[in-house]
């Protein structure tokens, strides 16, 4: 349940997708990993919030207890700490497995892939964090998925805005997972579960609910650093301090257009400490409404710079931004856009076709695509003793093989090939 | 235990390593299909025979039961019947599961790449057959592994030689998966497992010592063919038969030079019905000794016409046979072949790293990258404000970064970059 089959005309569209995310990857100087899909249970418990029970775990059969991984941040974490490396840029394009509801049409699943490039290592505030949000708008600009908006926020940001509406420490966590589910539901929802399950009082809950209503760029940004609740919590401060001077380094970028600073962005996840983002497709309506709906997230991605220290014995910490790319919505996205305009995907890259046109020349052929292979041609030939030369070709056109290449008993007296362009039907011997 | 992380090089290594397989396979005409990592665990039951065991199972934590898949090829044939396809010409390169006692030196592990091509369908006899070897030949040709030998066996007459030795129908699998040993322990061994723990009488088994010790060519299948007990067994008659069309593809495709007709290869698995070979790595040794040693089986494939039928509900059968090369093996020679060369492997493909010499240019650098990245160019900055510039070209000899795209106060005024090689330190303004 919740897993596919990939045939091969999906394999040959995803191939293609994540070969661009790739190269986005590679430009960027990232250097590969890989890690296990199995990690032990502990290396996973306590990194996900509420989200810890949709992961698998494997049965008993005796030795050490393992899961299946839920992401690659935390593997990646786990790799880091464990053979002490203190500076990286990485990529890594792998499955993940989530035992979450799935939702296939659109396109949520239980097994999917993630792609994810990370910076670990201490440097200079906000450069890695803005190259990871040049790269998310290289991706989704590259892959021409129409309009898009990256919603940005910073972790220290809404704790201070949970401190500053009286929100105890204790359930900074919790009003955060809270405030996550704003893209989902509507306020008085939320403010619902705020006092009804997580025991907020209703007057915190909104106050609250001003913050995060707000989005903006450097105005707000300044607004909020003259706010006077804000400003005189020392995380708030630090927050959009450091937001100010994201804003500057992806002004030079040239991206700050798509780029929104969002208060009601929360991300489910514990292990964030600092700035946060998130990229969603926007449905272009036709009609004139005030604000495009969104489709959908489709990267995401902030700053962890606590987790490589949960894994290390002494506590030591590598600071770390990232960015997760969402392969499968965009995959959906894409597929749906092949299947619309009716495009044929060619599955195989073959490029000769070896046939022969009359009777027991098998060997004939076996002796010329033995060449052929040797020789790099991708060349392919029916499994059949004495085929009919019209099937020949008409495995060419069904397969889109481009080149027939004959050897008949005149071509074999005369030492030839006869060479078939399958769509013009001109003929060369060779 | 038995997983490992891969490093940025072992997964360059790997990549390559890859690639020139999967070109190989795409070189003959396969298609990809992707399945997922989890099968249900009803779908393994019954078809690896003694190492069911090794199977990894999820638990139940409410839902299906499932269990990392084992080998490629089990969850092929579900493919194939559930999707009713009834020919496909397929390649899928995965990672797959098994619970072995790992033997890390010898790069067995419990998590590892699988490489598989088969071809599904009802075709003239051994054409297919024919084209695996070719597709394993032309694979370690390729690699420079050395010398290599590939065994050729089907279980048609494996059977027959069981038959004619007087072991009961019903220990066919049994007596086949004590063969299958032989490779690793003696003769005498095999025996004493056959007799002691098979329950086979103790001419039964000497009597199938004699045969399984023959090896050779189209010589020996004539001898066979003669054979007084083993020509009166309809299977190992029509085993032979094709044997004999088998080398005769495989002299039209020139490679019968490493290819034995070794009637000690068995295979572990249940599965086959057919043809059934593994290529071997030669040790080349200095003295003069009778047979080069065998240092294991680096690909393996064979026949195998029932699997699909077990997934369908009618039992709908579609003939196939495959190749899966052992792509880990084959990775820890050429990682121990690197490591001896004291080659450094580049683990990124960067072109440029953007550079300052003086302070306060950070916003200089971050626009010249962000053009270079527009552009296309694989390109790096220190994630530093105010970087010394020896830093920065230290970073490019440290990983391989051939140019430095200079910006300095000067070359700001002027409105050019001053390209420096960092090898030859050769430097031009443009």
């Amino acid at each position: 349940q919740g897993t596919r089959d990939h045939p091969p005309a999906s394999v040959a569209l995803r191939d293609r997708l994540l070969a661009a995310v790739v190269a986005c990857f590679k430009r960027h100087g990232a250097a590969a990993i890989d890690t296990p899909v199995l990690e032990l249970r502990e290396t996973l418990t306590g990194k996900y919030g509420e989200d810890a029970k949709l992961i698998y775990e494997l049965q008993d059969q005796g030795g050490e207890l393992l899961a299946l991984r839920y992401d690659l941040t935390v593997p990646f974490a786990r790799y880091l700490a464990m053979n002490k490396v203190t500076r990286m840029k990485r990529y890594h394009v792998a499955k993940v497995y989530r035992r979450d509801n799935p939702a296939t049409t659109r396109g949520r699943y239980r097994e999917f892939y993630q792609c994810d490039f990370d910076i670990a290592g201490q440097f200079d505030p906000m450069i890695p964090d803005a190259e990871c949000l040049k790269i998310v708008h290289e991706i989704l600009s590259e892959l021409q998925l129409g309009d898009f908006l990256v919603k940005v926020n910073d972790r220290r940001i809404l704790n201070g805005v949970f401190a500053a509406c009286g929100v105890p420490e204790s359930q900074f966590l919790a009003a955060c997972s809270t405030v996550d589910k704003l893209e989902k539901m509507p306020w008085e929802d939320v403010k619902k579960e705020m006092v009804g399950e997580k025991g907020l009082s209703p007057e915190a809950a909104d106050r609250i609910g001003e913050y995060v209503r707000l989005h903006g760029g450097l105005d707000l940004i300044e607004r909020l650093l003259q706010d006077p609740k804000l400003s005189q919590n020392q995380l708030a401060k630090e927050g959009l301090g450091d937001m100010k001077l994201l804003f500057e380094y992806l002004t030079l970028f040239g991206i700050t257009g798509k780029i929104s600073f969002d208060l009601s962005l929360a991300r489910g996840l514990d292990y964030y400490t600092g700035v946060i983002f998130e990229a969603v497709l926007l449905q272009q309506e036709n009609d004139h409404v005030e604000e495009p709906a969104s489709v959908g997230s489709v990267a995401g991605g902030g700053r962890y710079d606590g987790l490589v220290g949960m894994f290390d014995p002494k506590g030591r910490k590598v600071p770390c931004v990232g960015v997760s790319i969402g392969i499968e919505r965009i995959f959906s996205i894409l597929e749906q856009r092949v299947k619309a305009s009716g495009q044929k995907v060619r599955t195989t890259e073959t490029q000769v076709l070896v046939a022969t046109p009359q009777k027991h020349l098998l060997a004939a052929r076996l002796k010329l695509i033995s060449e052929l292979w040797d020789a790099g041609i991708k060349a392919e030939m029916l499994y059949k003793k004495d085929p009919k030369l019209l099937k020949q070709l008409q495995y060419c056109e069904d397969t889109g093989i481009p080149l027939a290449a004959i050897v008949g008993e005149q071509e074999l007296t005369d030492g030839v090939v006869k060479l078939r362009d399958v769509a013009t039907r001109e003929e060369v011997r060779m």
